[in-house]
């Protein structure tokens, strides 16, 4: 390399660091120590390294790079900032973490482009990583030929100490040296630091030596700050690898330059006035403005626009010329990245008439899924190591890993939290994929934190969670969930759908389906539901709640039943023996609330009316969020301790999930 | 060892696998695989390795063993039986998996004596193990005098390939190596079969490599199955290491003697009458009826009765040399282990008046928590690596680490999952320590399963939860609670507080280190206050709701304004504006809806009359579940989308945290 080159290096590397001490120092807030410390990396991932097209940032075969390490982010906005993307100016350099700026306290794929995912939640992002690198690898083998590359680009990473400590993260490494994802390049800043001081607190294993034993290749890296050339080389090795996903390790100072460089003190906060001084001098910045910009710095990055557009230019002219060779392949390419569900789509879902035999919710679910793996191409995901349990198999498609990646069937293996984190990566490749991930619903606790970031990032993940309630029976408490449900509708930006029987199982798919920019829970029960319920109907589940049956002149009922899920026929078989008596009786659905909630006034009086004070929901789950449909004189009968080991019968008798125990509360309600 | 001693020895696991076979046929249900594979591994467990007194489950210097693959339970609860634990009789097998019986689907500490936590969820017993490591270890150094040892036990822990794939367990053991837990042992059933068929679906990770990484001894056995003693020397070998955790890899067949054995088929469910005859005719059992235990088994294994008797014995006599020689040690240590908090301990809590400088409540919580600490011997635990942030730090008392393993702060790294997990384990040591465990409350998602398994075991662990809303500010919403508080509420058996000020966190302390067998969460605000609260009370916290303020004669104000933590100033403010318009304003802290909704009819109407329809509830987070409190005419103040990133101040204005906006919506609903 040019000496001059390396002096436009070395000018560009103290910019990067003199914008994240004047940024931090606005905001009096943020992490410095990252970007202090990584300040090279990300110049070289931004600058030399990768395949990006900053006019575009959503440009489809960028390589994607995803920040574990969150709180790190101001490295990444100057990074974008740099490379011209026009979602970070110079001024939301000096909004970081303000209210309503595209820089805020930890990146955000809804609000700044060039974020892939949004990161924070440590060992998040290297999960996300995962699943980029899958969908990547995954549309590779569908859509490549041999004479045409449309599907080709790197996924990088870069996790800190946090990341590296979190269950998540070794889930996620585990799964992809087992699937040999070896375009996935995980950069891990190795500073020994974390916010409570140096990791010799509580941090002491042999990092590279556990990748390696996943199945990855590690390569080390020194002395960057000295020669850039370390860590290029690191990265050309890495490749060079065909089947091992990488980890490189640079062995970093957390606050570099800073007079806190290289303790847990740099991690987050401002400087003081002579530290800032300091810096300043030691960069030859003591004149210079905050927030200046050397037109030298400017320059050497209006290449990667340039650099960037011949890429995307070039990869163009390969997709057309793939559309006139291959044009059926060609238009479902296209379709899928442009997120154009097929018309029709929803005709491939089965519907369900009261004559046909009855099953679990589990079991219409299967027949949905496997109907709908039929008509949309981009439907793909797995189930951790229940896919027979959850009934979520695409049967006809084969599974995913090193030696088929073109099959749809992730084998996740027992990882719930890095399924859902990797699902999110799937999402958001942009690329129309459709990713499902089920385990039994108890152990949505485990994956909690990703499904809240598939809600907050706006990640249309399908979760299919199987064994819903105290009905799943033998297994006992642990594995039954009760607070679950009332925990899952509490995340914003969550559909979650509980469906009474086959036709509102195909509801909940229609409802989920459609909508790409949030993610839904479709919760299904293990056990048997007792019918194929008459008034049941697949379209108004997207409504969310009405009327299933109703004996009275529709605005009279003398009592409402509400119920979801299995417990739905309770009412109608309590409903039914009360009309049987002459009692007015309205039975709703109420599938999914959030649905119901976004219906406009009316609608939602129509159903639950105001008038009629006795309502009556029937779930076996907590009773906890009922009272807004009941009133304050209805009556929930819920499940508000654990469940029991039983026989599913055995159980619901127990707790009240009777016919007889149904009509019971009802007829107390009317008396 | 004798040729007769062998033959024995083969009876006994033969029995126990002619067991596993009859409960699971008895069942229909149930898991045989693990049971069938591990039977010699359970066998030598039980009869030969642990130290354990079968008549008295609870002696305190027994060994604890832990099934993290709780899925096998009919193992242990055969071993139970045989060993001559009264909390398994024969005929409690015959009741595996059904309502009521003490042989539920997975082992409950809570419901069979003998076992020492619930487990189930995978991955969390490996962590309890840890914390029961922990335990023993902090208290050996704390106790045992050179001439003296009271507390000295192994760890035993038994987890299959699911429990290895869990991040948790990975989190548990990189712990575990860093802190030298050299008297845990963990047995890896490596059978290579998981639920959806054999592990090469998904993992294929060296996992003896990775827990060498992790700072663990590893060691191999291979043909337990013709030769006990490999599986014996192997123990013996772990006993000689005095740095590192020991994890033992067995090779094993799942369902063992089965036609099934070596399939994932083996993992649960029943066996058709051919296997079954098969099995029985290997065993030579053929004539014999089910749950027949051979005489000459009881005979062996009531040894064990007389040496687990002998065993304590010896103990107690030191115990009482102990007892005489340090007294005031000695009283301690009986104190503890019975569970006995010392009398006035409350005492030690600071209270607070308004003339107090105003602080974060989690500045009250540091307070609080330090103040106990010397009054509680057995208060120990630590943070996920934010001890600053949340204040969490016991001053005084040291770091637990290898080197210094009397320290009550356990650093525990950033494993918030693996944190909680350990916190059962060390509530479940039955040693009256009384574990705290601190992270930010949204990170209570990744700690989610564990926290529910402390409620369902009766753990009385100390969630203490700051940054407990938007309030937070510029980390944004990654990092800002919205829907936790709901879905933690929603846990039976848990307790969350979400105190207002000085007296109100010193009011959670007292009733959350009152209840032991419930867990509690304290949300604590990152933001300070803006008062001590003249009307907040530490001992009204005890009723989970009261008055603080009200201008009315008591019976009649016109509204009810309902507020939890940080938000509670927000409505004494606005109250206070509206009595200077002359309006009758009650103003109540609901800090802990559990507990109000345990008092009386009576007292949860003196407070929340039904007849003063105009409620409003003001807290900075999901609306969800207040309806009950505020009515169907009153109005709720929350949260119901994600937050930002932004100042405390800007965010909580953006959302309508103001006084000024709580004093609007309060008109409006008086208008």
């Amino acid at each position: 390399m040019s000496w001059v080159q390396k002096q436009i290096d070395k000018r560009c590397v103290e910019n990067i660091r003199m914008l994240v001490v004047d940024a931090i120092q606005e905001a009096k807030a943020g992490h410095p120590g990252l970007p202090l410390g990584m300040a090279e990396v990300g110049y070289v991932l931004y600058r030399k390294a990768m395949r990006h097209n900053p006019r575009n940032p959503k440009w489809f075969n960028r390589d994607r790079f995803v920040l574990s390490a969150g709180h790190g982010c101001l490295l990444q906005y100057i990074c974008l900032h740099l490379s011209g993307y026009s979602s970070v100016q110079i001024d939301d350099l000096r909004k970081l973490c303000k209210l309503g700026s595209r820089t805020p306290g930890h990146p955000e794929n809804v609000t700044t482009d060039g974020i892939e995912t949004t990161t924070g939640p440590l060992g998040q992002g290297v999960a996300n990583a995962v699943g980029l690198a899958i969908a990547e690898k995954h549309l590779a083998a569908r859509f490549n030929k041999s004479d045409c590359t449309i599907v080709d680009h790197r996924t990088f990473c870069m996790m800190g100490d946090g990341c590296a400590m979190e269950g998540i993260s070794n889930e996620a490494a585990s799964l992809a040296g087992h699937l040999k994802l070896n375009k996935l390049i995980l950069i891990y800043d190795d500073n020994h630091n974390t916010i409570d001081g140096d990791t010799s607190l509580a941090f002491s294993e042999d990092v590279p030596l556990r990748f390696q034993a996943l199945g990855w290749k590690t390569i080390d890296v020194e002395g960057v700050y000295d020669d850039l050339g370390t860590f290029e080389s690191a990265l050309n090795e890495a490749y060079q690898e065909l089947e091992k996903p990488i980890l490189i390790r640079v062995k970093s100072k957390i606050g570099k330059l800073s007079k806190k460089e290289g303790t847990s003190k740099a991690h987050h906060g401002t400087f003081d006035d002579e530290d800032v001084k300091g810096m300043r001098d030691a960069a030859g910045w003591n004149n210079r403005d905050p927030f200046y910009v050397s037109p030298l710095v400017y320059k050497e990055f209006e290449q990667q626009i340039k650099q960037g557009q011949a890429l995307e230019d070039q990869w163009n002219t390969v997709l057309a010329e793939y559309v006139e060779k291959y044009p059926s392949e060609g238009d479902m390419f296209i379709k899928l990245v442009n997120h154009q569900l097929p018309e029709d789509w929803r005709k491939s879902l089965p519907t369900f008439s009261t004559d046909d035999p009855v099953d679990a919710t589990r079991g219409y679910s299967e027949k949905c899924l496997n109907a709908l793996a039929s008509t949309l191409p981009g439907l793909l995901g797995g189930s951790a190591d229940l896919a027979g349990s959850n009934k979520a198999y695409l049967k006809d498609a084969g599974d995913f890993n090193s030696g088929s990646p073109w099959g749809r069937n992730i084998r996740y293996g027992i990882r719930e939290h890095a399924m859902a984190a990797i699902s999110n990566g799937l999402a958001l490749h942009g690329s129309g994929l459709i990713p499902f991930a089920a385990t039994f619903l108890v152990f949505s606790d485990y994956m909690k934190n990703a499904m809240r970031l598939s809600a907050l990032s706006k990640a249309g993940v399908l979760y299919l969670c199987t064994h819903d309630s105290i009905g799943l029976g033998e297994d006992g408490p642990t594995h039954q969930p009760v607070e679950q449900l009332i925990g899952l509708r509490a995340i914003p930006n969550m559909y979650v759908f509980r469906p009474a029987d086959g036709n509102e199982t195909a509801g909940a798919y229609m409802a989920a389906i459609k909508r790409r920019n949030s993610p839904s829970v479709i919760a299904l029960s293990r056990q048997k539901v007792w019918a194929n319920i008459a008034g049941s109907s697949a379209e108004k589940v997207e409504r969310g709640g009405y009327i299933v049956s109703d004996n009275s002149d529709g605005r009279q009922p003398e009592i409402i039943i509400i119920g979801t899920g299995s417990e739905l026929c309770l009412c109608e078989s309590a409903a039914q023996r009360l009309r049987e008596e002459n009692r007015k009786v309205r039975v709703v659905s109420l599938v999914c609330w959030e649905l119901f909630n976004e219906q406009d006034d009316d609608y939602r009086k129509s159903v639950l009316h105001d008038h009629v004070e006795r309502r009556m929901s029937v779930e076996a789950g907590s009773p906890l969020g009922w009272r807004e449909y009941v009133g304050s004189k209805g009556q929930i009968m819920g499940v508000s301790t654990f469940g029991e080991s039983g026989s599913y019968l055995d159980v619901f008798e127990k707790y009240g999930f009777t016919p007889e125990n149904v009509l019971n509360n009802a007829l107390r309600l009317l008396s």
